[in-house]
Order: structure tokens, then C-alpha cells, then sequence
């Protein structure tokens, strides 16, 4: 089968990659869509350690066949899949769930091959069935989308706090518009202003971060992954509010501890999502025909600025990897 | 009058210094003895931008006069004080606090003359009145104890947290046995055997940071306010654990934001605390005698390391900052 296939931080495409076997409990599945995250820019970079195996994570596929007979109902659904696999039995998978398994497998990122590949494999447990509604152009956010809500789930936002989104990237438009269905002041912060037309057609609020005063929000996200918009997040982040770090960042970084103490903020790191929700917003804003004013859904389809098919997936990465591009697709067929 | 006065960094003993006036609605405060900080410590290499003034925050007095008539009831009586003066009048004041207030002075820090001194001023609404039978020498622990119980109002200490200290220091000990008191596990981390003395004698768990396994609390409480006890402590969170920053860190530190984004580890940085419940915990301390066994009560006499008159303040100073050195008094008469 065709695979985009990471070895020694170099990525190839390849037509002759063994098509998967999927285990007892899992499904082979065929991938309609798949999306480029900048998680998977930085795996190119070596992050987490030199993943080798296909790349990939967010992606919408239709079930071909599972790996026993009486779990058949699953074949021919269109479906979405969480990509943390625990081992099940640890107390951190009994308490906490797969994601933070010291054992866990993650799809095209650690120990487990991904979705940039006609075909992948999943356990049944990590699949969603898609609602008919949505369109796979849709479907394939639901795992950055699911990420942005997991915000939601770590602190609480009230519908007073004033939130800054740092970052009007690919992702942080994601959070900014999962914050806005929270809270009514939510403003995407970029360095350049030609950053910041994509979200002001999206209806959100937007502005310079420079421009922005000291300790003059609630909550901050970070979602730049780099570190000057690190030390503007914390800047910006008045004493006793908190800062969310929504990006993957490549190693370590340099943190202003005086404001950190003094003002007493709390830092939050944030990975992936529920999938359940996601699908579910992503359901009611397709049924506003993906025109729901912001605040009132989400929309999705206005992040995509280009679609490859799998054997130019090279190309598309080049593409994803320019500043200013936002979702960049990859179609197997 | 005496007074320790900082003046670019420059630390000198003044038997000269003009005695405070208290304002209208604050009280005159005779110093019967003061406690010496690691933020005092740091004060004079610079921290906090070159505070010129009184040094020190730490201590228990009695009321001397007030500058009202109507306010008279406080006259003669054994306090502590609370720290920081808010303006009284901003969104932060009126929401928060005075903690945070951003035109805030504090006693000993900024723009305020402070403690090590014959006489020192506070508004009346920063004075606590000490419990009668709370010792001066354990009175003065009051601002560093309730610090030490400010981590209690920032995140929720379960009896089955299992919960590290790491540094043995003079607010590390204080943190410890206010942990101890919520949770049965608490062990105190240090580099070298010989600081572990005193937390084991105190009835605390004790072990040697580099021996503990990555991972392995719920809660870590960095307590050392140098890079490599916040490496370790960041190290030994669990992931979805809390990290929290107790000490005055001087500037910015490199933290490892990998661990902290895919652990999802939330940092809270934690500074000054309630007095009310620190003197509480103080008095039901003393009605045990200070003997009340590790985790049902408090014992802060054995953190005494010395006391030196004030006159002799440089050489306490000199004392407070070697290593493995617990609390240093000073006593104006």
C-alpha cells in the first residue's frame, strides 16, 4: 500500500508498505482523509525521541473488516479514532485512561504506525462513528478539535474571564473558537497583522501581541510553540490566572520564574482531547451549515488551504511547513 | 533607632535611622523579634529590582501606639502582621486582595521599610493578635507558616496523595508539616544525607532526591529555588501531577516543557499566605507543648538555628546563608 513513512527523521513515500493486519480487537481501516498537524512537522524535526514508522494521526476512514467475526457491525462506518493506546491493565490506564500509559503506543507518533497510509489499524475501543452530517472535510479536525476542548476539561472558564489565544495558527484557532462557545471575550493574538485575517473573517476578536498591556488577561494560551511567544503568553497572563501551553514543544525553554511566583499563575499542559464531544460539536455546526455565528459552533472547512493526494504527500508537507499555512490535507485516493 | 537598612545591595547596620510615624489608620510596632528569609537572602543579591529600605518581613511585636485615638483597644497587644498594602481601591484589591495588587508595597520588599528594626508601621487591618500562649520564638514563624499553607488554598491535598518536598530548608520544613497534616504521605527530598537530619528527627519521611523514580508524586512542592531542584521536581511529577513553586526564584530558569505539555503537568507558582489559620495551627501546636507527633501539629522551634541582637544582624545574616542553616532570629532588644 502507499505510506508516508518517517525513518531517521527523513520522510518517504512509499508504494510497497506492507498493508496492516489488524489484531482481535481492532479494526483495519481504510483512510479517506487525513490531516497534517504541527506535531507531525516536529517529528520530522526528531521530536519524541525519533519516531520511525508512517506518520500521521488526524484522520477520518471507513472500516474495512476487524480482526474477529462478532464485532462485524463496525464494518462499512465511517469513522474517527482516539490515538493513545494503553496497556489496559497499568494503574495509570485503570485510574486516569490511555493517555498517560507509561506502556501506551500513540498512532504515528510513538511505537505505532499512523494514517498517512491507505489503510491503519485501531483497537474498536478508540473508534467514533461519524454522524452522516458531517462531511470527512470535517470529520478529519476532530482530533485537533478535541484537543482544543481538553482546555475545557483541566480548568474552568467562566463567561467573564478575558482570554487570549496566542498563536492564530492551524491549532489555535481550533481553541480559540472552542473558548468563545465558553465565554464572550476571546482574542487571538498574532505578530503580524496579516496572521490575524483568517480569524477576524472567522468572527473572532483579534490583535497585535505586542500591543497587548502586562497581566491583562484571565487565561493565556499558548499556542505558538515557540519561545517568545512563550514569554509574551506569560506576560500577557495577569497574577493568578493561568496559562495554558497547548503546544508541542521540542524540548525545554526559558521561563520567567519571578512572574511565574510572584503572580502566582498556573501553568497548564494540555495534550489530546475527548473525541465524544468533538464529533458532537462538530455535528450541530454542520447542521448550522457550517455558518453558525462564532460563539455558536465551529467552523472548520475555512482552515484548509490545501488538499494533496497521498503520493504528493511530500509536497504537502513542504506546503504545511510554510508560515501562515493552516490545515493542509492528504487524500490516499 | 536600630535598623538593618539595604541600600544597593549594600546590607548595613544603623543605629541612627529615624523612627517611623504611623499613619491614621496604622499602629506603631515595637519588634520583640524577627525571623531572616531566603527572600531576604536574595534581596541582597538584587532580587525584586534592588529594594533600598529596612529589610525583613518576618516578626512579632507589640503595639506601641496608633495613629487614631478611636483604634486604642490594639495598644500593648502581641501581633504579627500581614505583608503586603494594597491601594484598597483597584479591581484587584476589591476582588483578590491585597496580595496582588498592582500599586501594592510590602513590609521588607518594596517600598516599604521593614522589620529588622526597633519599630516598624503596618495598617491596623494587617495585625493578627498573637495567642497567649504562642512564644515569641514561635510567633515568629507566622508569615512563613501561613506561606507554607497557601499551597492548601491553591489546589486540593488528598490523604492519599503521596506528596514530595524537595528541599530541606527552612520553608521546606514548614511546607512539609503543613502537607503532613492533609495527607498521610509526605516525604522531604534532599541532595546530601546530612540535610535530612532535622526533617527525620521532626518525624518526617526522608530520602534522597536523585534516588526517587521519574514520576512518582502527585504532588511535588519545589522547594530549593535553584535549577537543579526544579529539574528534579519537574522529573518527579506524575503525569496529569501538580508541581508547585514554593521559593523565590532569582530571574528565569530552562524548564523541560516536553514533560510539562505531554505529562500535562500543572505548575502553580505559590507566594504569601493566610495568617489567621497559621496562627490557629501555632496555638493548637503549643497546647500539645510542641510535641504533637508529625501530621497533628506543627513544631518550628527546632528550625532555630540562632539569634543574634540586632546589632550583631550582619553576622546573622552571614550565618543564615550557609548551607544546611534553618532559621536565623534577630532580637532589636
Amino acid at each position: 500500500m502507499q505510506a508516508l513513512v518517517l525513518h531517521n527523521s527523513q520522510l518517504t513515500y512509499r508504494s510497497d508498505y506492507p498493508q496492516p493486519e489488524p489484531g482481535p480487537d481492532e479494526a483495519l481501516l481504510r483512510v479517506s482523509l487525513a490531516g497534517i498537524c504541527s506535531t507531525d512537522l516536529e517529528l520530522i524535526k526528531g521530536y519524541a525521541g525519533g519516531f520511525n514508522g508512517v506518520l500521521g494521526h488526524e484522520f477520518v476512514g471507513v472500516v474495512e473488516r476487524t480482526g474477529s467475526a462478532d464485532t462485524d457491525g463496525w464494518v462499512g462506518r465511517r469513522v474517527v479514532g482516539s490515538i493513545n493506546l494503553g496497556c489496559g491493565r497499568c494503574p495509570v490506564c485503570l485510574g486516569d485512561g490511555p493517555e498517560h500509559c507509561p506502556n501506551r503506543t500513540t498512532l504515528g507518533i510513538h511505537n505505532r504506525d499512523g494514517v498517512f497510509a491507505d489503510y491503519t489499524t485501531l483497537p474498536l475501543t478508540n473508534l467514533h462513528a461519524v454522524p452522516d452530517n458531517v462531511a470527512d472535510e470535517e470529520a478529519v479536525f476532530t482530533e485537533p478539535l478535541a484537543a482544543a476542548l481538553r482546555i475545557r476539561e483541566q480548568i474552568a472558564v467562566h463567561p467573564t474571564s478575558r482570554i487570549a489565544v496566542v498563536g492564530p495558527g492551524r491549532l489555535g484557532l481550533l481553541v480559540a473558537q472552542a473558548m468563545a462557545l465558553a465565554a464572550g471575550d476571546v482574542i487571538v493574538l498574532g505578530r503580524r497583522p496579516m496572521t490575524l485575517e483568517l480569524p477576524a473573517r472567522l468572527g473572532l476578536k483579534t490583535g497585535l501581541v505586542e500591543a497587548q498591556a502586562d497581566d491583562s488577561f484571565d487565561l493565556v494560551v499558548e499556542a505558538t510553540g515557540n519561545d517568545a511567544g512563550l514569554a509574551h503568553s506569560l506576560r500577557l497572563a495577569r497574577p493568578r490566572g493561568t496559562l495554558v501551553l497547548k503546544s508541542t514543544f521540542h524540548g525545554h525553554a526559558d521561563i520567567d520564574l519571578t512572574k511565574l511566583v510572584v503572580g502566582e499563575i498556573n501553568v497548564v499542559g494540555s495534550r489530546c482531547g475527548p473525541f465524544a464531544p468533538a464529533l458532537r460539536l462538530l455535528e450541530l455546526s454542520a447542521r448550522a451549515g457550517g455558518q453558525a455565528p462564532m460563539g455558536l459552533g465551529v467552523q472548520v472547512r475555512p482552515l484548509i488551504d490545501g488538499e494533496y493526494p497521498l503520493r504528493d504527500g511530500l509536497v504537502g508537507f513542504d506546503h504545511a511547513a510554510q508560515p501562515g499555512v493552516h490545515k493542509i490535507l492528504l487524500r490516499p485516493n
